[in-house]
């Protein structure tokens, strides 16, 4: 059966196993990726969208060339605050926009393999959320049901994976912004430990610099991991890269079994009246354990006192001494949310953040005196997943709920793999994200792999089965 | 020729020769060591001294024991921000006197190993400041010439091994503590890379508590780094211990011939006028050279620039955020200069701490950079030395100064072994420190122990001869 140009999935197994049979040509799947896209209609995913002729361009040359790179001919996206070359970035703020002639290794990586950038992807504002909502190019469309978020900051890359419109896309992430859009699309977030793959693609080099990280958005872990694996690497450029990412393991091969990971108290969850998102997450439970694992209950609460202080303290200031530069002059037209956000950087002092750090690092120590026995961490990514109504009548409480269990992961420099685990029954995506301590990114890629195999969901919004050969 | 109690030497290979020969008992060093302490007279090195009866007591149940740790019956003096259980610490602040019950693990390993502790010494009150004269328990005396300075802030602890009154000293670092105090008693300090030893044992955990390090003072490089390798070790208690601490290559064996050390451009020298401090350290290039070194000029100006931001910037707020609680209700008692100090970092914000943070990380960029082709960088220690009547005169510039060449450091997580380069027509010592990238404390300790071979000054004030089987 030949590649459908509608239904036909874009992860890669599929893709190149396509190629490889000349059963499709890139200029085909190019041209599929555009129909696609405008099917969905006015959709909001796309800050910029690559004109049609200038990726058939591209494809046609990539055709031509003699060498085939490791993503040769595979389509796209890449977040608006990520630069690539010859586009423009706007970081979800207008008069921010601007054509990058140039970018950092990550990105360069992706296109010097062949792959095909189709456009730069909707976000909240400067990054900062978990919703999505907080952009003047409109809300991306949930890839399930528009009337609910499609999560944030990274809306657009999340989304166009889910919507089977690109093979995989850019997010990054310091909040949560490559986990929270990947649970409410049914896709798979590479959360990598930050230093692992250089920011300097990031416009700005990123707004809480010292903590985030660029994200992958892609189909099945295996895609996801493929991609993180080329685009990861020390970077002497980079501030905070760390040399870890040179040597850090993140292969998909080895079998971690029997295997522990730890979950909160049940007491300590909280899924905010979401009953639906409660059994999904206990079913998981019983899902990894019949892959091997062992849970081991641990008490939550440094994990949460972390999770609170990134927008509760004074570790927001980092975001404004980030954009301060950047959007000075444009203040007028920052979306009033993320205003609001940024101003409450200016309430706490030099003293106050050294306290918040210190606090930080005894939080951290707990956190791995509590993990020192277990191989991971398995967390629902999001308690729940609101309607689109619902976070603009209350979008900074809400949107805060959404981080319950992704705000402490940079915080605490681990790394996490964010995977779907079901439907509510209301047919909304939610997921579970397995985390591991620093540089252990390819034990949490492994058992997140297991994870996504065993539960065998379909793919995004695509209804395209999973097959354990991809 | 048997260890003579007035004049003989305290460094660990004449101790050891002279036990192992039974030429003297561990008790007739210690009463050596409290009649050196007596004729010196009331010199403000010790904040506590241990009654000699005490210590004595001690030496006794060390040479009734059929055990011999490796520092079997060896005198060492200990920094009074550092706890040692039954001893009291004040930190420089009387109101804040203690006796602590319990110690961490640097100081717990060196009690095992048989060292006797003989007393607490005196400080810059909270560890804050270059010159050893911001004390209310008096000005330690240099163990040269009283009139001068005898560096700080781990003042006591440099005299003490300096005059010859311990075998070594346990000090700590943030700006230059462990390294000034060494320039200025002609003896040792290893300046090891933050995260090495554990901090557990410091007064609060420390003041500048994410970049500081316990340090040592000894005689020669070998005998610091014997106890630096001792005392090293990952701490999962302490925040901000590294794992590297048990990894990293402390060793003195092998031989870096040939190698190459960066120096800055001769034009961004300063030494305020000190004209045989200039003479000094280029006469110590040469020997370094000499050993099979190649100095390689490079640019100063973002070392430079990180040495200013320690005391002109935010940073000095996570002094005030540590100690606040700690010395609340006790501000009337502080020095001076000290509350000066701490006060001005109420000046600055969460936003300024954050844009600090943000330069640190490019300058440290660039560094990396510049030394990329160096094994290590030799730096005078301090650009001059000043008289007691010089600091009080004007207390805070002068102590700036000082740090030239030692505030970076910490903010940049290298290390450094600060060693003695010789005297000025005054008499008065001098020294430089071999710096190098984190955990290369061991490029640095080689290269620092080759350079004292060379000089073969005499050790500290004692008159003693170096030997190369030291």
């Amino acid at each position: 059966m030949a590649w459908d140009s509608t239904t036909g999935s874009l992860d890669l197994a599929t893709l190149r196993a396509a190629y490889a049979r000349n059963e499709v040509s890139v200029r085909d799947v190019i041209n599929a990726v555009y129909d696609r896209i405008a099917r969905r209609g006015d959709d909001h995913v796309w800050i910029h969208l690559v004109p049609r002729e200038q990726a058939l361009a591209r494809a046609a040359q990539l055709e031509a060339s003699s060498a085939r790179g490791p993503l040769w001919g595979i389509p796209c996206a890449i977040k608006d605050n990520i630069e690539v070359p010859g586009l423009p970035s706007t970081s979800g703020l207008p008069p921010l926009r601007k054509i990058a002639t140039s970018t950092g290794p990550a990105v360069q990586r992706l296109i010097d393999a062949g792959a095909i950038v189709i456009g730069k992807t909707n976000l909240d504002q400067l990054a900062v959320g978990l919703v999505g909502v907080r952009s003047p190019y409109g809300v991306a469309r949930n890839a399930f049901d528009g009337a609910f978020v499609p999560g944030g900051s990274s809306s657009g890359s999340g989304v166009a994976v889910g919507a089977g419109l690109v093979s995989f896309a850019l997010g990054n992430d310091a909040a949560g912004s490559g986990r929270v859009p990947a649970a409410f699309n049914n896709v798979v977030g590479i959360k990598p430990t930050p230093g692992m793959i250089s920011n300097t693609a990031v416009c700005g080099r990123g707004t809480a610099k010292s903590l985030e990280t660029i994200s992958v958005f892609a189909l099945t872990v295996a895609d996801g991991m493929e991609i993180y694996r080329l685009i990861a690497g020390y970077d002497p450029e980079d501030w905070f890269s760390k040399r870890e990412a040179d040597t850090c393991d993140l292969s998909l091969d080895t079998a971690p079994t029997p295997f522990a990971f730890a979950i909160p108290r049940a007491s300590q969850l909280q899924f905010f009246g979401d009953a639906d998102a409660a059994r999904l997450y206990g079913d998981s439970i019983a899902v990894l354990e019949k892959l091997g694992g062992r849970a081991v209950e641990i008490d939550f609460a440094p994990f949460d006192e972390a999770q609170r202080m990134l927008y509760e303290g004074p570790f927001l200031a980092e975001r404004q001494a980030s954009v301060e530069d950047m959007i000075k002059g444009h203040e007028a037209q920052l979306h009033p949310v993320t205003r609001e956000i940024l101003s409450t950087a200016m309430h706490w002092s030099a003293v106050d953040t050294y306290k918040a750090i210190h606090k930080l690092a005894e939080l951290k120590r707990q956190a791995r005196a509590l993990l020192a026995d277990c191989d991971a961490m398995a967390l629902p990514t999001t308690p729940t997943i609101y309607t689109v109504a619902e976070v603009l009548a209350d979008p900074i409480r809400l949107n805060a709920r959404l981080g319950t269990y992704t705000n402490f992961v940079n915080l605490m420099e681990m790394c996490g793999v964010a995977v779907p685990c079901g439907f509510r029954r209301d047919g909304m995506p939610l997921g579970i994200t397995v985390l591991a301590q620093p540089f252990k990114d390819g034990v949490a890629a492994r058992l997140a792999a297991r994870f996504q195999a065993a539960q065998a969901l379909p793919l995004g919004a695509t209804r395209v089965p999973f097959r354990a050969e991809r």
